[in-house]
This record gives C-alpha cells, structure tokens and sequence, in this order.
C-alpha cells in the first residue's frame, strides 16, 4: 500500500480525532482492499445502529492511541 | 466538519465524563453524518439493552482517554 | 443533569469497584434518560448471559481508569 | 454487598489471573444479584464458544488491571 | 486449578503472544473447566469468522500486558 | 509454529500499523492453523460490514501496543 500514514502527530485534538477515523478506516481496506466492495457496504452499514456504535468503538481505541502520542495536546 | 473539540481539559470529572459522550456521539457522526438518519435509528437502539450497553462502552473508553488528560482530576 | 460525579477518588478498591459500576450505567442513562424505560429493559437482559458479560465488560473498562486514579490503592 | 475486595495485590501472576476472573463475575453479580439466575444461565453460556470467549475478553481487560497494580510481578 | 502461570517474562516478542494465546485459553478454560466441552466446541468456532476475530481480540487485549510487563523487548 | 514475530520496534507508523495487521491475523492463525480454512472464510468475512469493523478493532488493539513500543515515532 502506497505512504499513508508518517506521523501521529496533530495539532489539534480535532485532527487528532479525525486521524483516529482514518486509522480506523484503513484497518477495514486492509482486510478488504476493494473500494467498491467497501462502497456497497455503507448503505446498510451506516443505517444500523449497532454497526455505527462499533465503528465509534474502533475510533475511539485509535483516539487513545492519539491522544497519547500527542501528550493530550496539553 | 466545522470545529467542535479544541481541548481535552475539562473542570470536573462529570464534564469529562460528558465529553466523553460526545467524542462516543461523535465517531458516529462522522460515519453517518446525516443527522435525520441518526434520529431515526435512536428510538429502536435506544430501548435495546444490548444496544445501550455497546454505547456505554464507547463513553467508557473515551473516559479512560479524558481522564488521563486530565491527570483523573487529582 | 445534575451533579452526580465529583471525584474518581475512593477509599477502597471495593468502593472503586462499585464507582465503575455507576460508570456504566450512567453510560447507559445519558443514552437513554428514561428511567422507566432502563427498568422495562432490565428483567430480560439481566438474565441473559452474554447481556450480562457485555456489561461487566464496561464495568472493567471503568475499573481500569479508576483504579488508575487511585494509584491502584497502593 | 459485603466487603469482598480489598487489594489488588497478589503473590504471584496466576493469583492475579484468579482475581481478574473475580472480577469479571462480581461485574455479572452486581447486575443480576440473584445467584440462582445466574447457576440457571451456566449450562448453556458454558458450551457456547463466542459467549466463553467473551467471558475470557473481560477477564482479559481486569488481569491488565491487576497486573499493572503488580507493576506485572517483576 | 494447578500452577500454570508463574512469570509474565518472556524471551522475544513472539514467546509473549504466545503466553498471550494461553492466557486467552486459560481465561476459557476457569469457566468451562472441562476439555471434553471446550474440545467439542473447537470445530464449528474455528470454522467461523467471526469467532476467529474475536479471539483474535482477547489475544490482543493479552499481548498488551505482556509486551508491557517485558518492556516492549526493548 | 516458525519464528515470525521478533520485534515490535518499526522505522515508520506505517510499518507499525501493517505490524498491527499482521498481529491481528496471527491470533486468528494460532487457533486455526489451515490456512486453507482461513481463505475460504475470507469471502463472506470481507463482505460483512460488521465483520470488517471487528477486524478493525483487533488491529487497533494491537496498534495501541506497537505505538508505545515504538514511543509514538515522536
């Protein structure tokens, strides 16, 4: 997979947030690397709310990681 | 997404534990960002156990992530 | 809502047990504010065993960041 | 309930296992107090694969609690 | 139960997920005590993928202790 | 099994988020060892959404560990 990712680093904890999304979003293309396949998938996936507060779940375990790798942007 | 989280400091305990909800509700938003299908599915997940309990675990580790940015308000 | 959470500090591990306990059900509450609502869900999920482990799940989550603010009660 | 937690320390690693599997029950115990709910739920929780590994996850986030409160028995 | 966990030290990384993996069976292992029945159960959960991912995860949860009870190997 | 797993320590973020995947998938390999089992999962697994975030999950879990090990990359 080409460069995505070079620092942990943000600026701000709302970027920081943000790359704990895409963190969370690249370990799914990981597994299935087919953009469409991942395309046809959002429809039900971001109408069910169990599905959604999974998704939550696993950017919310990237958040930590982030946030401590910035010291809490304190 | 406009700004919406500028800091992870908060004054008590219970504030953090409230922005730890709304980082939870907010690793939802960004997956399903329209707000009128988030309405729609509160009502059934909302009053399934299972359901609230996933939740809670969301609020339960952004805590563990505000509570040490604010040194567990010691 | 009103004050419910001034301090991660206990006395004992028992009594940081039982904090992580309310931890996770306030999780639940600010989800679903309905305290009748909370009662009507309890017989049914308090007797099924994998609703049951979900909970304690959180409550060890919330056991792990009260414990932490209480130095492990060393 | 009675007192029944009163340190995280343990003498050895496996000892601290068996605490985090105490653990994981009282966080079932605190939700349905009624032991004889809990023997009827046994059997079948028992011989279900995902329902045991779900059990042991929750073991698994207590023993990071208790082991770091060991400072991991060095 | 016999001694079967007297140290979280391990030599390399890899020794360590393997403590890991024991230590997920383990946590099994107090709760259905028997190996007929854990045996029994193997076929159809290690036929299933999700199965397979959630006990991926409490391995995961495992290795975080270990790695750090042993420094990270550094 | 043949050595796979001798450090956590990465050059980039990068390398330790395909370290994070590589962990993940050895947890599954560790309880089911017929790799030809495992790819004739793939198919239904790669087109579950939920399945894909419970993969995302474990990678995150494990990422959490490579980054401290790393020290963030900082």
């Amino acid at each position: 997979m080409s460069e995505w990712l070079t620092s942990l680093q943000t600026d701000t904890p709302q970027e920081g947030f943000e790359l704990a999304i895409t963190l969370a979003r690249k370990g799914v293309a990981y597994t299935q690397p087919a953009a469409e396949v991942r395309d046809m998938l959002r429809p039900e996936y971001a109408s069910n709310a169990d599905s959604l507060t999974l998704a939550s779940q696993v950017v919310a375990i990237h958040f930590q990681t982030v946030a401590q790798a910035n010291n809490y942007w304190k």
